[in-house]
């Protein structure tokens, strides 16, 4: 926060990123301590639901109730295409990007089977994707037509990637107001591990190798040519590991910068937001590095197959729930939590406890 | 199967048991082929929904039918009391388990919450609980009032344990009969970890250290006892590990015997059973030794925190798909993998593929 008013006081004053900070407070205790005592009265060996309780906890300490009301969702899956493409990164072509943003609307993607099941809103954001979509049930917030590569110059400008994370708040808190009780993150970007691994690589200060995986499913030869185009990417545009917005601008994408908003955006408003894998989780991360309130409103999912992804939720001190052995993204992993977490609050709220079962205590 | 039809040529024929074995099939190759085919064509990365389109191409051989058609699901809770807990094994008093199946008849349990959530039947059956309950909710199947105390004789008789098998046997044609096309099993019996870890530590041949964990919340003295415990009634029972229901029978439990007849049943009835937690996939374990073959219809689904379980589930082959946790047992485990195990047939009947959604492939 320091970083963004004293650093940049000659620019227009970030007001949306800087508001929506402060917004972000710490979790309600009152509210947790009701929900654990309530958890320890129900008819099972106390804390033998680990992380189901853990969650129901962490739930009404983030909307400040224990009541855990039924809460209605939606997957946000941000679309934007990456420059470094051009390096040679990807085992799909870069079109396929906005043919996906098509599919997404049509109903036929992985993320719109997972989210029907469970009863999920997909919202489909074009952020920066290269070429022009036309469809009334898009979100159009197009922020530039991709990325520049970013192994020749900085991905994007430090306003582009401001407007981005401005986005992703803006998204967040319309949402909201729409009755959105808990979000989660996708994103669909061909070539997108690529910049995530960049700003993992960035921000955990850890080196390329480390970070990078095969993505959607590159040869050994194209890992080496990826991990040379993050440590090139790195050296030429030397962001800076202190300034998350920097390296989001920098070695970043636009459906990560959008992402991060929407963290953001949930956490001020008091919202849980479910991370998927590798590329949200980075999205995550930099959020946090943002604004280190919001790591408490963030719910893990999946733990993606994709190597960097494991570096990522250590950093946030995040354990999956779920060992899917997965890597496709979209937000695919985040809504198969959505069950669990809909568990916490069924077992808060409809089981009986010792007294009304007439159950002895051990 | 040599073993139950040579070595006891003498008794009544085990009919059902060994009938049961012989109608337990390999899996469709030929329908797992052509689940395998039409995910590769789904507009997605080959294999990257992971354990999902291994679930689908499982389910398909299972059942022989690539459609993978919506499923019915039941979990089979059995429950039964054990003579051991005069040992002093368990955190809970033995009442508690007549007071669970209760609890489970009123819908209160965890289980009850958590099957509700995904339109699962719990199915609740008295195998050898201690006293009378009167219910008719209740599936009575009462082989006798608990076992004896292992430590001082056999836990029950060879002919008790084939009953118990058999019921769970029965249970699954029954309920397949009806329409059940999903299994799941569950247990409640206190101080039944203390006879899960025996069988554990005879089929496997590990020592009671590595198979003993906390139940439902003994402090360190308890543990103790309960090692030792193991140890003693093994060394007076001198169970045969290469003769499951020797073993079942000896220093066994009722309702693991009959939750190991039910994985027979299912498997014979070409229905698909996931495994819950410790006891549950001690069960599956005696079931697969029974009856190799069993193995290929088995679904795992959570990592348990009670220390035996990752044995288990090592000696079966098994990979969790949860990680959250849990030392409940009734089968809330399993029943959180229902939700995992409908996406992967919704995956595979509901996505589009690359044809005829326009989308490239890499």
């Amino acid at each position: 926060m320091a970083n963004i008013t004293n650093k940049h006081k000659e620019r227009i004053p970030l007001l949306k990123i800087e508001q929506t900070i402060r917004r972000i407070l710490p979790l309600d205790e009152e509210a947790m301590r009701e929900a654990a005592r309530r958890l320890d009265r129900l008819t099972k060996p106390p804390g033998s639901l680990g992380r189901l309780e853990e969650l129901a906890v962490q739930l009404a300490g983030i909307t400040g109730d224990a009541d855990l009301k039924p809460m209605a969702k939606a997957i946000v899956v941000m679309a934007a295409d990456h420059g470094v493409c051009e390096e040679g990164v990807s085992a799909f072509p870069q079109e396929v990007t906005r043919q996906m943003v098509h599919n997404f609307l049509a109903g036929g993607a992985a993320i719109n089977v997972l989210a029907r099941q469970t009863g999920a809103e997909v919202v489909c954001v074009d952020i920066g994707v290269k070429g022009e979509l036309e469809d009334d049930r898009l979100i159009s917030r197009k922020v530039r037509q991709g990325t520049a590569n970013m192994a020749r110059e900085a991905a994007m400008s430090r306003e582009e990637a401001e407007r981005a994370i401005e986005i992703g708040i803006e998204l967040a808190e319309i949402l909201a107001g729409k009755g959105i009780r808990l979000f989660a993150t996708g994103e669909m970007g061909i070539g997108n591990t690529t910049p995530s691994a960049a700003v993992l690589s960035v921000l955990s200060d850890v080196d390329a190798e480390d970070a990078v995986g095969r993505g959607t499913g590159i040869d050994d030869a194209g890992m080496k040519r990826k991990q040379a185009t993050i440590r090139k990417a790195i050296a030429l545009n030397v962001p800076d590991a202190s300034d998350a917005i920097d390296v989001l601008a920098k070695v970043g994408g636009l459906e990560l910068a959008g992402l991060a908003g929407l963290v953001l955006g949930a956490a001020a408003n008091r919202r849980p937001v479910v991370i998927d894998g590798f590329i949200s989780t980075v999205a995550a991360l930099a959020a946090c590095r943002i604004a280190p309130a919001a790591k408490e409103y963030l719910i893990p999912s999946h733990l993606s197959e994709e190597k960097g992804h494991r570096v990522a939720l250590k950093e946030l001190g995040l354990e999956p729930m779920l060992s899917l052995k997965m890597r496709l993204g979209e937000g695919s992993g985040a809504v198969l939590a959505f069950p669990l977490i809909d568990a916490a609050g069924n077992v808060l709220r409809e089981m009986a406890t010792f007294d009304s079962a007439g159950v002895s205590r051990g």
